[in-house]
C-alpha cells in the first residue's frame, strides 16, 4: 500500500491512469483479467485491474495531488516493487509512504 | 486488510460473494458505484466493488478455505468494522487476522 503525495501526473484522467496501471502490470509480468474505472464528480478517479496475481488499484484526490496505490500480488515470481516503480515514474510524487504486508494463504 | 482462514462460506460462488460484499457495503451505509468479478480456473473468485468511499475487495482460495478481504474506506462516517463483521457472518472463518492501516490524503 503506497500513499503518493505531491503527484505531478494527471490524477483526474482515467485513460492516463489506466495506462499507468497497465504499464505497471506489464512490467511485473502480470496478466490483466478485468478492468474497472470510475470518475467521481467533481473530481477523483478510481482504476482497478484484476490480475491473475490478485489486483492493482489506484484512487486519486487530484485536488490534493494525492493518490492511494495498492499492489496486491499472490505470486512469488511477481515483484510488486516493479509495479510501484512504474507508477512512481508516471506520477512523479514529491514524497510517498510505503507499507508492506505479507498475507498467508491457508 | 483481513485474512480469513477456515471459511465455511461458498468461496467459489461469484453470486454469493457479490451478495456478501453488497451486504457489507449496505450495512456500512456505503454507495456502490461499480462492480467487477472474476472466476478463476480451476478455482478462486475475485469480487471488487468500487464505493463512493473507495473500495471493498475479496479474493478467495476455496481449496484452502482462505479469503483475503480489503475494506478501504475514505469517509470518517463509514466504519470498515461494520463491513468486516458482515463478511465474517457470511463466511464464518474459524480464525482470522486483521491489519489496520491509516492513510492520509494530502
Amino acid at each position: 500500500m503506497i500513499d503518493l503525495y505531491g503527484c505531478q501526473g494527471r490524477l483526474d484522467n482515467v485513460d492516463f491512469l489506466v495506462r499507468v496501471l497497465e504499464t505497471a502490470s506489464e512490467r511485473m509480468g502480470s496478466k490483466i483479467v478485468k478492468k474497472v474505472t470510475h470518475k467521481f464528480s467533481p473530481t477523483g478517479v478510481t482504476v482497478i485491474l484484476i490480475l491473475a496475481e490478485t489486483h492493482i488499484s489506484i484512487h486519486t484526490w487530484p485536488e490534493s495531488q494525492y493518490a492511494a496505490l495498492d499492489v496486491f500480488i499472490c505470486n512469488e515470481n511477481v515483484d510488486p516493487e516493479v509495479g510501484w516503480r512504474a507508477v512512481k515514474e508516471f506520477l512523479k510524487p514529491s514524497h510517498f509512504s510505503v507499507h508492506k504486508l505479507k498475507r498467508k494463504v491457508g
